[in-house]
């Protein structure tokens, strides 16, 4: 395949990974900016992401309308993708998720630091985002662009911010980078938890968090990576 | 499928759901109160989830009396359901259970307290029957309708209650609901443990917890997960 | 299938079994009495217990002696068995195993109390035996009789046996009896431990623990249960 | 299969069992030292483990060059097996990876220490290497055979080294010696993390450490598991 199919497959393949991994279960969604037009960006319509085809994906503008909705239910939440993508012009592709891992560090002041190299490219820090803060009582939904743009603000030029009682959200320059981070992000966390056990815990230096941050996003690295997910996940060509 | 047909199959496929998701093993079960006779309700022979099938489907009176027997074996506990039943117009589905992640709550003073937005439903507080106040020592299972309605009286209006060493038994107004609020019930109580090992934990609001029952039995949620589940469940309609 | 072969035919279902519910991995093993002839056991060959079939069966003397070797491997902990046969006539299967739920209780004082009532038959207390204690250093194995008749010992009237760094053994009147304790004995382990996290925890009365074992033990539950595990073993009549 | 073949396909099958057994994900490796030529050794091109046929394995001198490379790319860690099999001509096979369990160990001062008989081999102590020490900030991996050396040096003669923040590394006799210590060294960090919940920790002598290395290393022990696991890991002959 070539040009938008590829890049429509990678995010086809993206779903079957997440889910896999255990990245997102029944809900989570992630989504790619148009390549060709950046005011545009592709995700799955409402659907869990270890069933989507590439018959689901639908198109929608940064206010996150569809272009061609043909009766099709939409996640509720594509706010959190077009409030991103708005403000960050450097960001392909968002992964909303709420893998067990996170909630914890999401609902306590314990923030989430990169604790092994192969979580390079979580940044230095994580910021928490509370809905509650800027909107009171909600049902936790990011369901317009002001709770998107809100979240969006938090995230500021990170590259994954958690929300309270909710889950996280991670932004990469492709498919293939935020399905890494989103992925590294919940090991890290769940090495991180077991080490705390044990008292005082040595992380990454900022030297090395930003040398990790290069080498994980290497073809040698990520290359790898996407090979062996895409042939544990499932997918085959159709 | 349709009428009776398709409840039918929903029961058949909760079974399998639970199963699958790990919330009930060689134990547990789950009812469905007949849609057309009130005082009516249905569900497996004494089988393990896993393994139900539709023509293991058995209908009962709200007393627990076989409507025709044909020499099957019943489950031992269905005086869970009965009673509940009896005293819960509003229910039309009951699911008792042994989930792992239940038990800790069930026999120390720590609470369950939702802590994640998906587990909407689960109640502002969960209580727990300890079947030794009323009926002393015993083997710990709900034999009879006088050990139902005890347990049925801590139920209260609730949507779920635990069960001191033995589990906890979660209710809902359709098969699907009692499933959803089930499966979650064991994913909070999962995520509320890892979260208390880092100290304080914000849980929801009592605003948050109303808005998030509501937004988690709306089809947008409700309808994605029972497609997801069915699917990983691997039932076949047959 | 009847009578011995019956009998046998349990007893390799019980290796699948117990390889599939975890309790077992390359290591541990399952005997079963001769039913017709009580000086006499039977057991596989040395191989892993997922690897199990009917032509692996060997029989021995309660001495440990192979009947008929034919140059089969044979396990070298076998002493674990015969002594146990020897010294407990009311036993008619054993099994030894290294679950990772249990060796927490091998090595430090937290004794394992039932918590559960599905654990019902695990008995009101678990003893520890330390081979160091009447042999020193040693590699560990239970390797003669001797050995054998120290941990015997040590399992006294009860129906399970901790082994100091090592895991544990189980014994049961069938080889039902005897995998049904030692999978429950796994998971009241990790129960407890979870449980124990939280504080004080409520375990079960005296009258509570003879209660369960009877119930445990019953048709309703025991037959329900082997079923299931049966079936998700994989285990297909040959 | 005989001679350099049959030693090429263990180590086929030692990638396979490494990844069915979660010690390695889509990172790690392992090697194999020329069984004729001391001065060469074997691993795969630059894959996952889990993927690794025999058309992946390529030969390299002791200082990491490609003997015959045809355009393939290499692992960007291969100086930690050249290394090792520079200062240690005991050691016929590497194993380097990432197990979650073994992380913590590497970043807190809880030294791993042997607690179950199964895990025989993994020696008196296990040593932490800080790649920081001897390079400062880096991107943490054993990059060229500087770093490599520095690795091996704290190894020493040892079974193991943990890398912080990154990983371990594990040598053995053979292959299969390497993947069980492998193996066996993730076990009991899993296991050690568990009873140290509860306090004071029995652990092994310093006579049963060594009497279970020679038990873990004889073939009633290592011919069982090598069967079991590489049935497990789903391989076949081709």
């Amino acid at each position: 395949m070539e040009g938008l199919d590829a890049h429509l497959e990678d995010l086809v393949i993206a779903n079957r990974i997440l889910a896999h991994e255990n990245v997102v279960d029944g809900f989570g969604h992630v989504s790619l900016r148009h390549p060709e037009r950046p005011d545009r960006f592709f995700m799955s319509r409402s659907r869990s992401p270890e069933l989507v085809t590439c018959d689901d994906i639908m198109e929608f503008d940064l206010d996150c309308n569809p272009i061609d909705q043909r009766g099709r239910v939409m996640y509720g939440e594509r706010a959190i993708h077009g409030a991103i993508f708005q403000a960050r012009p450097d960001v392909g592709s968002v992964v909303h998720n709420h893998a067990d891992e996170i909630i914890p560090y999401s609902v306590t002041k314990s923030p989430i630091r990169q604790i092994i190299h192969t979580a390079g490219g979580i940044g230095h820090d994580v910021p928490v985002w509370d809905i509650r803060d800027d909107f009171g009582d909600t049902d936790m939904l990011v369901r317009d662009l002001m709770q998107g743009r809100s979240l969006a603000k938090t995230l500021g030029d990170k590259a994954a911010v958690l929300m309270r009682g909710h889950g996280c959200t991670v932004v990469g320059k492709t498919v293939r980078d935020a399905v890494r981070i989103a992925i590294y992000l919940m090991v890290n966390a769940r090495l991180q938890t077991e080490a705390m056990r044990f008292g005082d815990v040595t992380f990454l230096s900022e030297g090395e968090i930003a040398a990790t941050a290069e080498m994980s996003a290497s073809p040698l690295a990520a290359d790898r990576l996407w090979e062996y997910w895409t042939r544990r996940s499932g997918y085959k060509n159709p």
